[in-house]
């Protein structure tokens, strides 16, 4: 099977928090690198999510935000994983833009060019990518 | 009215599943392709989404993730729509994918070349599209 | 710090419901504009989200839907944000629209050239961005 989602976090589920109709899964790394995502608790079920079982956390790169410089704001978005931009990849309106976290894992993002001029962002730069926790879709092996 | 999503579900509503806060509303097409969405109750009232009501739902092309090839992993979202690919239209940094359903539908997703060029994707191959149901924009005829 | 969102709205909190789960924070412009976000009951404490308090919200471009002419459907999308289209830059595949509410502030969406063409967009016409109140980040100076 292959998948067009530009980001997938391999790992397994290290925390489930159920609710009344949702639940938070985070799934973390073999290299230590953490994503939070929300599924229904019917989803829960169905795919059997428990913690210390395998899964898969798939995040388009167009639904990840990159923040750069000293944060002076504080956001709602569940996800802020920080790490060096890595690779930019231009085109005519949009650039696709790699943050290489901590734990090794890759995020892409896609920025208009504007934002990527106005942020001017650069190889080796620290940038933080937001990914909201209920734009994450979670996977397990079958 | 035009609206500029890529992705318009004509048909009508089959099911609703309420909740606490959110409801699950599936249509269905003449052709019958399903789609559901995940509305909030205010929306239910307000729209007066019932069974048997025509409805349309609105999906923006890179809300779309493709699957190709024998499916090894189960997912979290709600709508996962097999057909074929009828259209491929490149641009420098991403591409236009169109995947067309058994009940005739045509799902567009928008996708880096990247990822186009790993998973090989060529006209009149298998895929599948996978669509959050709280990306799903519901409208009714006023 | 610098933010990729091409939409950020600057202004207080002008109205919090809460739920369950999730609570909804409606924010006005200083120019009168207005956006409903959907966020957590946790952000809401961990943020200290309440009415009176400065705020912003950040919404990426390709999840702002766009409308034309007049309306004959009706919604389920919290944010209908009526304005004139004040800016079109177009590229090979996408071109981001920029729609200015009453109040000032402009909105910016990215559309496929499939989708200018068949809504005949033009500089000057009136417009309507569609958001889902679940696709807006919100952040809090810090």
């Amino acid at each position: 099977m292959k998948v067009s989602a530009r980001n997938v976090f391999r790992g397994k589920i290290s925390a489930v928090v159920n609710g009344a109709v949702n639940a938070e899964i985070e799934l973390m790394t073999a290299g230590g690198d953490r994503i939070v995502a929300i599924v229904t608790e019917d989803s829960v079920k169905l795919l059997g999510l428990a913690v210390g079982q395998e899964a898969l956390a798939y995040v388009k790169a167009p639904w990840v935000m990159v923040l750069t410089g000293e944060s002076d704001v504080r956001f709602s978005a569940r996800n802020q994983l920080r790490g060096k931009v890595v690779a930019l990849v231009p085109g005519t309106v949009n650039t696709e833009v790699g943050i290489q976290l901590p734990g090794g894992t890759v995020v892409h993002a896609m920025l208009t060019n504007e934002a990527i001029a106005d942020m001017e962002l650069k190889l080796g730069a620290d940038a933080t990518a937001l990914i909201k926790a209920s734009h994450v879709i979670l996977g397990v092996p079958s």
